[in-house]
């Protein structure tokens, strides 16, 4: 337990209570690295999980300059106005090379950054994807206690990041923008198949022919792709977050995406096996990481490393020194 | 050890020689699964290992169809003819989807499986990314050590594998082939990324124009990208596997590469980090492997995962247990 006088049941309480400052608190709990605090975190979100499941999660995706902030402050006042409250997380490991920051953040989302019925999360400033997609899901969790109606998980195609949001969303909303050499400068095919939207932006003005194309060609590609689930077809249509042309038809989707996997069942599967393969990720994070801390092990990581670098061990006869080392380590330790 | 009458002296011993029936078997041997033959192929790298480094080690990638058993069909013959050994491994996970054989794999280069200094390994019928990836490595080192002076890695473009390739060959080559659709199909930025050399394939009769503009879009691409070693600049050219144009201005890039790599010294710095990141994948894949064959662990593993499945623990309580079952269980073992 933290030596911090940090009282878990009264924040529980007031992150329950939709209070915003206690949900920033909370968050900055669960993205703590110190030792202490990690078992204040899983007491936080065991007392919240009951409080959990009701929001609607939706990650979207795209390069960079394809308009995510931009679609995210129309969609987020869109659903404000209809009487929504919105939480915005960012998973944005490239912010660390712009200099994203929390102004920054916040400035790009000026108009939903100022309504109270809006709470902006900007991206962690520094570290590993395993770090930011462990604390984005434990941080939807707590965005969900709070009481927020809809979740949307902003991330950047370049690198697992979109895999991981996917695997942690309802629905995931891939956004393009027109004109050639897209393709090829930021989205993998596996981003493709995970969309159950694929949303053409920019669709105004001089854009809109070379819109329509694109649309044209996602939509065929999305014809190739096996459907990541049998009640829902992925679509693609045209938007334009600037003008907000289409932002309805995208809501209106997420929510026919939604009553499709409810009736099947399929919704509670989805998130089930989400659950079961966030355990498994946090088990290979802490297996490794017990590993690592063992005094014997890092003390031969070293030596073990230099002989493979040198040629003298193979891989393998290396890998097995250090888990000799571990096993018995760990033996005496325990 | 195994139980099997196996002498790895000799095995080792023919397979120095250039025996390929025996780099076959010594090949076999690594792919077992059985608990066994684990020693008798550490035993038997460990005896290759001083033998090994000198072959030039290729790696070929591509989506389904874009030509890759055409390719190393020429490019091994125009190796064959300059008195050259080639060795071909396929990594080919989707073999298991399209029924590859053994037969398939052979009569797919048809002309350079005829050859006596030709080695053709066939894709493994069915196995685990991570399986493929370890033993390929491994069978790479058994043809370096069978003397084999060129090794070509064939690799299809449907998951991790290429990344996994790109981390354990020199030389990493994308074909691609002209008309739109195929960058959105099939190949990612990633791959574009670890790409040496991209080789625009079919750039011969109608599609000769196709294909100089998907050349001039791939060349327009790897001016953004950041190449991967300060010495060497990625390439596009054209090619015709069928006709053979252009497989020696290929064979020239590979040669042009490996004399930049080795002036700079980069050579051997990247094979000495591609070891050690081999050491970690191992310690990884074995660490996992313990942890799962504890027996508490196994019991636990069953009602952790119905627990987070049904959502009474939090995948990181659960996480915990497994891990508290497996430090008592491992504890008391040692």
């Amino acid at each position: 337990m933290s030596a911090r006088p940090l009282d878990v049941a009264q924040l529980a309480e007031e992150v329950r209570a939709g209070d915003r400052r206690a949900l920033a608190r909370a968050i900055t709990l669960v993205e703590s690295r110190r030792e202490g605090d990690s078992a204040a975190t899983d007491d936080l979100l065991a007392r919240l999980l009951p409080c959990t499941g009701k929001a609607v999660r939706v990650g979207i995706s795209g390069s960079p300059g394809a308009g995510k902030s931009t679609l995210i402050d129309a969609l987020g006042m869109f659903l404000v106005k209809s009487g929504k409250r919105v939480a915005v997380l960012a998973v944005d490991p490239s912010s660390t090379v712009s200099g994203g920051s929390i102004l920054g953040d916040k400035a790009r989302m000026g108009e939903l950054a100022s309504r109270d019925e809006a709470f902006i999360r900007p991206s962690p400033s520094a570290s590993t994807l395993g770090g930011v997609t462990r604390r984005t899901r434990e941080s939807l969790l707590l965005c969900e206690a709070a009481g927020f109606d809809v979740v949307l998980v902003e991330t950047v195609g370049v690198g697992q990041s979109e895999t991981a949001v996917a695997d942690m969303v309802d629905f995931f909303l891939l956004l393009v923008i027109p004109g050639g050499g897209d393709e090829l400068q930021g989205i993998k095919k596996g981003i493709v198949e995970a969309a159950d939207l694929i949303a053409v932006n920019k669709a105004d003005g001089d854009l809109l022919p070379a819109a329509r194309i694109a649309l044209a060609e996602y939509s065929a590609a999305l014809r190739y792709l096996r459907p990541r689930t049998p009640s829902w077809k992925p679509v693609a249509q045209l938007l334009s977050a600037r003008t907000g042309d289409g932002i309805d038809a995208l809501w209106d989707a997420v929510g026919r995406h939604r009553e499709a996997l409810e009736a099947s069942g399929e919704l509670l599967a989805l998130r089930r096996d989400q659950r079961v393969r966030w355990m498994w990720s946090l088990v290979h994070e802490r297996l490794l990481r017990e590993f690592r801390s063992l005094t014997v092990v890092r003390e031969a990581i070293a030596a073990s490393e230099q002989a493979v670098r040198e040629g003298r061990r193979m891989p393998s006869q290396a890998a097995d020194d250090l888990l000799r080392a571990w096993l018995e380590g760990s033996g005496g330790a325990a």
